[in-house]
């Protein structure tokens, strides 16, 4: 079986290859057989009796990559002048910048932006600071936030070495949501000093999506903020992920014909993905859930829970099923698992009802489909103008999610959008936008202040 | 005397003329009794009887715009139907905007810049964190921060009237000197919450440029940010201002022939641009100079002097001059004002030597000046690597700009290039850069990490 290969670990191979007949052939059937993916040949010059080409080929893992690099070396008549990694190239230098919206070229243009016409835009916001909302990038601008202590699924690495996910994120939030967003990697871990953190940047931004901080710190960390702040809090591993589960589950219930109301669903992990997922299954009218980890399943009163399962337990488990993870599956519709790898056997499975819905979401991780939220979650709040976040509206933003599927398309095997669909974060953005101005949460109206007459 | 207009004060009004002959003379003739610059008539629309029209129009205060418009009101024949004030609608929404680098468009591009590549480069940082220098914004970001409490010259505004300073910084920044800068408008005054915050979020720039914070907070909120991380941190306010100030001063001093060595300098005003200007001149090689303020001139033990004050005390005034301004003033080449406007009399000029040089760099603010350096000096940081910022590399920067103003044109009105000129940022750059070369500062080179080849 060939290796599967991706962009994320491609090179590019610049050879001198002599120049005889043959060669090119006796090249790439040598990438072919060590399962190379050969996506790109380009002649960069030619020299007497060599050519020099460029080759981007994808592999499978870093070290398919090295091992295919190896392999060209020793091919007669072929010799790799260099190569260089697509991803780190990618990367180089980082992958967002900061640029000026309006042009910078006359003395006049430096009036309005800066001195002396800026002084005017100070003094109006100091006499009413809410106009910082319109007169500065806090309109359209939300700080990424992470500690690097849980990035993707590799665990603690640090502030700096989250960055790389940070910055990838800004730029989903800019493509999919025309967000300005800013990652800011935190280098402290400590729920206090994070907390004074945020509150003291807070005046830039209109909202805060805090990203990769472990479990159980993430949890205080955005209860206080979104206690202390006044601009909307959203811990995308939590809510995030619960929308796009949420979404996913309305339609796989309407694909497998089950009345909300009568799923009996079982969530596996019980940290900030499993118990956010749970809270949005009860607004979602989901009645029947159980809840297990390696502890067992999740009751009020069982010994050694946190804040986080001790506030979901009240809601769920109306049989009062007790035991472990087998005792929870007897007769499931429903499996979300978001603890880690490898925990469902398929003696699990076969214990479920006929036709169960298991979504195995473990690592490796599902923030790929969190991209369908975040940007179209925030772009809503940020046009309403809402100051804090409800279920309703991650609820409606699920809603959203899952009815950009059309009806007829619906099936076992699409039941979200791709994370390309440019229809979903306008539709996540009007829900959100909606449910606000339903709830008197909108800040933003007909009687908002209009910034061009003082 | 007609008003001194500006751009800073224009607005745009939308009128409806009546059809009638003569009736644009009317109007410009009125907007030009009353001081307006009409500086564009754009046709909007034609309605039967009437005209449409969009005025344009410079004044010169906020009050003096208001005073035309409501003037326009009055002539016959005309109705304003809508005015905008053209400075606020360039502050609308914010002046930056944050942008991918790379387009994001495939599967293949996410796979790179996303999940799964991301992984990678997120454990190669894990493994060697200086890797982040080169693999993500840190390479060319730089944080602009204030806490608002000395905005331009109005003084103590809070953090979001700030913003709209440092986002205008942020735009002259990538203008001139191609950095990526990210204003952050600090919510606390307290020195250990700006200090610890400035930290926190230090893994995510390559530099910090503090901005507008009160002296003599400044100060300390730099020595401790200077010690404690491992980026270079400037306070703009007092060694920008040194920086241009010293350059302006070389090439005076050309102009009037005066040795460096032998002229006799008058600083006014000892707070955060004094004391930094007066530790320039030093590193210049000027020898004579006397500082003074409100309490008289400066001298090693007198009471009441800030830290700041009592380290310049030491290193000047070598004749022991005594008393006030007029004594600091006698026999004085140059006169260097950072105080409050006003300061100076026709008198005092009068006591100094012939062919004297003034510099009065009082509110209105010289930030406008500033321009000419931390975009170029931070393009130096950068490129070099720098971690660290010496009086060396100040004074560099100071005689790149000098240098400049051809010398054939130097004269009194011309002593430091334009705002505008492009030539002086990249030589600004490149003698922040060959002085970090030289001390052996520079940390990127033939040695240096190369990210390309793990």
């Amino acid at each position: 079986m060939l290796p599967h290969t991706s962009a994320g670990f491609a090179f590019t191979a610049r050879c001198r290859i002599a120049n005889e007949p043959g060669m090119l052939g006796r090249l790439t059937s040598r990438l072919g057989e060590l399962g190379g993916d050969l996506r790109a040949i380009d002649i960069v010059r030619i020299e007497s009796a060599y050519i020099i080409r460029d080759l981007t080929v994808l592999a499978a893992s870093e070290q398919h990559a090295h091992s295919m690099v190896e392999a060209l070396q020793h091919v007669e008549g072929i010799e790799v002048v260099e190569y260089s990694d697509r991803t780190f190239l990618a990367h180089l230098g980082g992958k967002i910048s900061i640029e000026s919206k309006i042009p910078l070229k006359t003395r006049d243009d430096l009036s309005m932006v800066y001195t002396p016409g800026v002084a005017r835009i100070c003094t109006a916001i100091a006499a009413d600071p809410r106009r910082a909302r319109n007169l500065t990038i806090k309109r359209n601008c939300v700080a990424i936030i992470s500690d690097g202590t849980a990035v993707l699924g590799l665990g603690d690495l640090g502030p700096s070495a989250a960055l790389p996910v940070l910055e990838g994120k800004a730029m989903l939030f800019k493509e999919f949501g025309g967000v300005d967003a800013f990652p800011i990697a935190l280098d402290t871990r400590e729920v206090d000093a994070i907390v004074a953190t945020v509150k003291a940047i807070a005046p830039v931004f209109g909202g805060i999506n805090l990203e990769d901080i472990s479990a159980p710190r993430c949890f205080e960390v955005e209860r206080r903020l979104r206690e202390e702040l006044d601009i909307p809090v959203f811990h995308d591993d939590q809510h995030g992920t619960a929308v796009v589960v949420v979404a996913a589950l309305l339609n796989a219930l309407r694909v497998t014909g089950r009345p909300v109301a009568e799923a009996r669903v079982v969530v596996v992990g019980i940290g900030a993905a499993g118990t956010a997922v749970i809270r949005l299954l009860i607004a979602a009218g989901i009645t029947d859930i159980v809840a297990v980890d390696k502890q067992g399943i999740l009751n009020t009163g069982a010994p050694q829970q946190t804040n986080a399962q001790s506030d979901v337990a009240a809601g769920i488990n109306p049989r009062g099923v007790g035991g472990g993870l087998r005792d929870a599956l007897a007769g499931a519709d429903v499996v979300i698992g978001t603890s880690t790898k490898g925990t469902l056997e398929r003696a699990d499975i076969d214990a479920m009802a006929a036709g169960s819905i298991v979504f195995a979401l473990a690592n490796p991780d599902p923030e790929i489909n969190n991209v369908l939220c975040f940007p179209g979650f925030f772009r809503g709040l940020l046009d309403s103008g809402a100051l804090t976040i409800t279920d309703a509206m991650k609820l409606a933003a699920a809603r959203a999610i899952a009815a950009i599927v059309p009806e007829d398309e619906l099936q076992a095997e699409y039941i979200i959008p791709s994370v390309f669909n440019r229809a979903v974060a306008p539709a996540v953005a009007a829900a959100v936008r909606d449910e606000a101005e339903r709830s008197g949460l909108s800040t933003r109206g007909p009687d908002a202040m209009d910034p061009l007459h003082q």
